[in-house]
Parts: structure tokens; C-alpha cells; sequence
């Protein structure tokens, strides 16, 4: 049952996550890449901030801005 | 009865846990994987700021964000 | 489907790139060159910032400072 | 009369200390680990901040948010 | 076309660069060294800040308070 | 008459010394030990805020909060 | 006519220097010592914050905290 983060980072590859950052600002696209300092590439990427939204495309993130990063999609029932 | 900060972040493996982040931000979670730098992995996790909570599923977390983590167990009787 | 963050940047290299900075500001300009800290080149680079915009010319930007760079052509259709 | 500060840390093994975070946060508990990053284990151990305390249970607190370590007990007279 | 940042910073040698820094800050000289950490040699050198502006001579500046550096001159043309 | 940060240190050892923290706040006390991260252990030490002083007693101070370091003694005149 | 950082300093040995720091705060007094993470020393040291000037005597500076340094005497006339 034990999971390293850099594999479940892996194991999301292709799917889309949310980013929340040190700025508060939220990331959401298409896993396509990482890199060992958890810098990645989403695509098809949209920033939201407490204002507004915007589409960004595909975009590179510099790892030292995360706080978060989970799965964009509904979460599965509990199975502790 | 000493105890390394390493050794008991491996016992809470499977438990669920709560982390005190930087930016006031509070996760819980079941404690999935952890790596050398304090990143994590929590399974169920919730997310609650001074205003809201909502549940995030499966999250992997980096380690330059955390002040602490205990168990969400409730604490065992001193024992001092 | 998976492409590295370094992958990534050198691609875009000769491209007009934008870049948002942990300070908020934004620049945006051809993509000359990057190393392995992520410092860039930016040619013909504007800055942006809540207040105003200013053309600077031929710049170097600190890697540390960079939160997410991309493209600043319009983004292609998903493809997912 | 030269002490190093790692020394006294292990001095303090066993101790109850209080600890003052970055985020003006103050933690006290019995230290049971400490590591080369000074990550702490505190076990029953109480938060506290401006407006309020509770208490936490076994602790592990990264070493990087600590601005100052000391004992809990009344501090010994001047020996100087 | 491509050029690395360090190729930029050694090119701008004995010209006047103008430095925004992370506090806000801009200073502007002439260019008389860099090192690997972009710490860097003004001569001649002016501070300006909101507030108000100042000679300050010659000058050492830290690389980690750098966010972008550029050419004092009038920006060329595009060529692109 | 060029004197080494470190040895300065070293021979303020088992002398009163202040220090002005990043976070505003002031420590003084004996100086007890230091590691090759400016980590420092004080002894007698009493922290001052804006606001209250307290005492603490023997302290371990984490280098990275240090901002300067000096003798609490009067300063000698100037010998230049 | 290309002076590295680290030879500025150096050669700054012996004389006053002006230092601004990351707090805002301004130190200055005779540079007596330096190291390889441009930790200073001074001597007969005075510091000014927007409030108040006060004199320290001989400080030890920690060079994270630096933002520039440079001579307090009047700068010469450019040479350029």
C-alpha cells in the first residue's frame, strides 16, 4: 500500500491534475512530463486565480512553485 | 526512547495524519509514500484553509511546504 | 505523449515565449536561450505588470524568479 | 565551556523544549529525535500561536521553520 | 539564434545594464563583472527606487536579489 | 588587520553577543557554541521583540535566521 | 578593465563600505573580513533603518542577507 510521490507523479502521467501554488494560484491541465525537481509540463493548461481564469496552452512549471498536485479527476470512494 | 524524525514518519505509513503547511494551509490524509525531501503521498486527503475544506483524493505533497505532521489519531495519555 | 520540462523549453527555443514571475510580473519575448537553472534569453521582451508595460529589449531573467513559461502563440485545440 | 549547538541538542533528548517557528508559531513537547537537518520528533506536544493552543500528540516538525531552541524548565542562574 | 544567459552577461561587458532586483529596486552601471552566481560589478552606478534616485559609485550585487538584467540601450529593432 | 567572519565568531566565544534575527526579533546572551552554519547556542539569553522581553535561558539559534552578529560589550573607540 | 565580484570586495578590504540589506536596513563601517558565502565583517559599524541610526561596533554580517555593497567614499568620477 506504500506509494512514492515521485511514482504517483509517474503513474499520472497522460491524466489531467490540479497544481495548487506557493501563490495561491491553481494549474490544471495534462500531465506530460517531470523532472526530478518536479519541475512538469501540463497541456492544454488553465491558471485560475481568485479573480479570473485563463487558458495557457501547454506550459512548463517551474517545480519550486508547488504545494500540491493531485488528480483533476472525481476522487475514489475511500478503501483504507 | 529516542526516535529519528525519518523513522516516525515510516510508522505512520497506512495511518492517517495531519500537516500543518506554510501557508496556514491544513491536509489531512491516509500517509501513503514519503521520499528523502519530506514529499508525500496522501490517500483521502483533505484540504481546509481558514475559510473552506474540500477533499482532494489522492495527493502528492512537497516537503518544502510543511511545518509539522502528527497523527489525526487522538493523542495517546503522557507517558512521561 | 510524454515530454520532459527541459524537452520542453528547447523547443520553443526562437519563439515568442511568456513568462510569469513570483513577483507577478510578466514578460514575454523570442526565447534565445536557457541553462540548466532555467535562466533564459528573452529578445525583443516586453514586461507587463499590473500597471503598465515597457519594452526592454534583449534581456536575461533569473531562473529562481520564473513560476510557469509557455508559448505565446495561441493555443492549439486539445488534442487529448 | 564550548558547546556546540548539535551537542546541546542531544543534551536536550528526553527534555521538554520549546520551540519558536518562523511563523511566530511556538511548539513545546518532550524531544525524542532530531536528524542533520534539525527535524525534530516532540512527543506530547502543544501548539501555540497569538489566539490560541491545542494540543498536537507526537510531532515531527521540519528543521528549516525553527528559529530557536530551548529548554522548557525554569532557566538555571546566571553561572557566568 | 541561440545564446546561452551567461554568453548574454559576458557579452554586455564595460556597457551600461540596468538590473530590476527583487525588492523592486533598479540599479543601472556599467557592467565590470559577473560571476557564476550572477553576482555582478557595477561601475557608476545608479539606485532607484519608487521613491527617489541615488549615485552610488562602484557597486558588488548579490546574484540572488537579480530578476532581470538587460542592456541600458535603446532596444534594437526586431530582427526576427 | 583582515579578520575572518568565522574566526570573529570563534573569538567572541564565552563573550555576550547580540543578534538581530530576520524576523526583527533580538537574542543576546553568553555565546556558547557555534557549527560551521552560523547555528549558534547562547546561554543567559534574553529575546527582545517590538513589543516584551523574556528570558530563555541556554538557546539554540538555527543559522539561517542570523542577520548580524555582534559583541554586547560598549564598543571601543574607533582604532582606523 | 573586468573586475570579478569576489576582487571588488577584496580590494574594498580595509576601507568603509556601505551594505543594504534585504530588511531595508543599511550597515556601515570598516569591510575587515569577508568569505566564500560574502559573510563580512566590519568594524565600527553603524546601522540605519528608516527610524534610527545606532552604532554596533564590530559585526558579523551574514552574507544571505546582503543585497549590494559598495564604498562609502564619494564615487570617483566615471572613467568609462
Amino acid at each position: 500500500m506504500v506509494d512514492s510521490p515521485a511514482h504517483l507523479v509517474e503513474r499520472l502521467l497522460s491524466q489531467r491534475v490540479t497544481l495548487l501554488l506557493k501563490d495561491a494560484r491553481q494549474l490544471s491541465g495534462k500531465l506530460l512530463g517531470v523532472d526530478e525537481h518536479m519541475n512538469l509540463v501540463l497541456e492544454d493548461a488553465d491558471e485560475t486565480t481568485a479573480d479570473v481564469s485563463r487558458h495557457l496552452g501547454r506550459v512548463v512549471l517551474r517545480g519550486s512553485n508547488v504545494v500540491t498536485l493531485y488528480s483533476s479527476q472525481a476522487p475514489v470512494a475511500k478503501s483504507g
